[in-house]
């Protein structure tokens, strides 16, 4: 027997509708985080997979998201929209908006949607390569709880706050990238943990507000912000814009909404996205162009573009399907006995 | 003798018309560009102060500056303008759009406006700052040179390309932040190079591509981003939406545009403002209140906010004036000669 276990895309996508829905999360609203699920074992990003799935479970099962969330849409200016989330998941939420937030910045040329009161376990790429492969350029930002401190101090203050990015390419998959602000997921340092192994310099500080090599020091103090004080100015930007400026919670906020359930973070997400089209007209094919040859010299000299792991992943994927480990697999399987 | 020379804020100011107006910059251009060079002074940005006549008597002498420049502002959707800068200065471009940015942002929630066709010396801060004055959120980008290689790569490829924030405060100087995302100014590693000191590892690599400590090396070679691989996806976004994106040219495009001639860089600047009204209307004393609960959680834990340093030297200098460098008032004084 094999540690992992051989599946089609379409298995993984039954598999977790299955487990969603056992759960009590509803068929909508399944539909919805299922894709993203899909997507992240598809490219094999595996902490956003099946993997997710624990944590849903733990979420559902705290009473923190509610499972049959009926997102409300509210036209708040020609550019502007927001969508009440209802406390479901912001998968769901995004699949409400989306419609809108394209219409407006066609029209408009540029336009916002605020998530709102939603639960967030996700990666933020799903959302701006939408929008990407429907031409736009997009950007994405969320808190999440308050486990960062900000440069020059010492105590939790913002979330691991990610930003994302989309750019529509002609006859390729979009450039994209999505990042947390903090210097590395929450997770990997608990990965570390569980392994016994120590964490590098520059991750976190102990509750002492001492520099730490010691994950569990780490994790019981704050987290770090990457790239110092510019990384941290980042950060406190994503806390404002997709919180107060949406009427959503800061990451302090939100953590004290978990009540210590180790629940997903619930909150709101500010997605903006530009129609290319309305800056350039008629001379969009030409500067479409240049941007390639951006993309063209970061390739040429050895660099990556920042989604081409996950793009050959998935290209992988669906022609042979993923791999999962078979003891996640049988973790999350009980849930459907 | 002492080595500096005290100046009122008007004397700055006054001598800063003088010399760009001698310099032959038009009467209408030079108001605008001024402010700028008093606002570094003023916050003692020392290299955004008197220091970038000399700049401009560079890329004046060049002919890289249209000294006539005649801005004309596009309305190009409900929520976009564009602003051709004639190959003037950026700060008469951005005077002559920011009323359009701030009465579409008002009207549509969201807005951007693209500065095309400009020549660059200012920092950010003060665009970002003035729309903070007027209520909105704001942000700021531009490319440069190309000075700087992608993550994974060493050939220059990303200007310095600076990002720039700001949110208001009731009361209260506007939050702001502006920063390069390569890992510093390039005035800095050539500040370096002047007083003969090594540069720290991860500033550049030479032209082998080598990681280098010896400045001179670096300028020749490749600057680097701040912040690994985060960094350089920050800054390829600035490259496409502050170039392409609004019809303008790429660092590298610019640098090739300048032929040698060591002027400020021309191209464009992409400002996107947002109504905190728009997704708030009734709501937003009580969100903009809890947006102060993070500044206050920063100061309250010994840390500061970005901008800190500059409003507390702009205090003093409104008061108490200015000192600058005797010899370098004395080496632009010279073009009044």
């Amino acid at each position: 027997m094999t540690d992992t276990i051989a599946l089609s895309l379409d298995e993984v996508r039954d598999f977790a509708r299955r487990v969603l829905v056992r759960l009590g999360l509803s068929e909508r609203q399944t539909a919805a985080v299922i894709e993203t699920i899909v997507a992240g074992e598809r490219d094999e990003c595996g902490a956003h997979g099946i993997y997710r799935l624990l944590n849903c479970a733990q979420t559902i099962s705290a009473g923190k998201v509610a499972v049959d969330a009926a997102p409300v849409l509210h036209d708040m200016a020609p550019a502007l929209a927001r969508v009440d989330g209802d406390r479901g998941y912001a998968q769901y939420a995004f699949e409400i908006g989306k419609p809108a937030l394209i219409a407006k910045a066609r029209a408009c040329g540029i336009a916002a949607l605020g998530l709102n009161n939603c639960v967030h376990f996700a990666a933020l790429w799903p959302e701006v390569e939408a929008l990407a492969r429907e031409g736009l350029v997009a950007f994405a930002f969320t808190p999440s709880h308050a486990w960062v401190a900000p440069a020059g101090g010492t105590s939790p203050l913002f979330g691991t706050n990610p930003l994302a990015f989309g750019w529509p390419r002609p006859g390729e998959h979009p450039f994209v990238f999505d990042f947390a602000t903090s210097a590395v997921a929450r997770g990997e340092i608990e990965l570390h943990r569980r392994a016994g192994k120590t964490i590098p310099l520059g991750w976190a500080l102990d509750p002492e507000g001492q520099p730490t090599t010691d994950p569990a020091a780490g994790l019981a103090g704050a987290m770090l912000t990457f790239g110092g004080h510019k990384g941290s100015a980042l950060s406190a930007m994503i806390e404002l814009i997709a919180g107060p400026l949406i009427g959503d919670m800061t990451s302090a906020e939100s953590l004290a909404d978990d009540e210590g359930t180790r629940s997903s973070p619930r909150g709101g997400e500010l997605i903006i996205a530009i129609n290319p089209a309305g800056f350039l007209g008629a001379s969009a094919e030409d500067n479409i162009a240049r941007a390639e040859q951006v993309f063209d010299a970061i390739v040429g000299q050895g660099a990556r573009l920042p989604s081409q792991r996950r793009y050959d992943a998935r290209a992988r994927s669906i022609a042979h399907g993923v791999k999962v480990s078979r003891t996640l697999y049988e973790d999350i399987a009980a849930y459907l006995d």
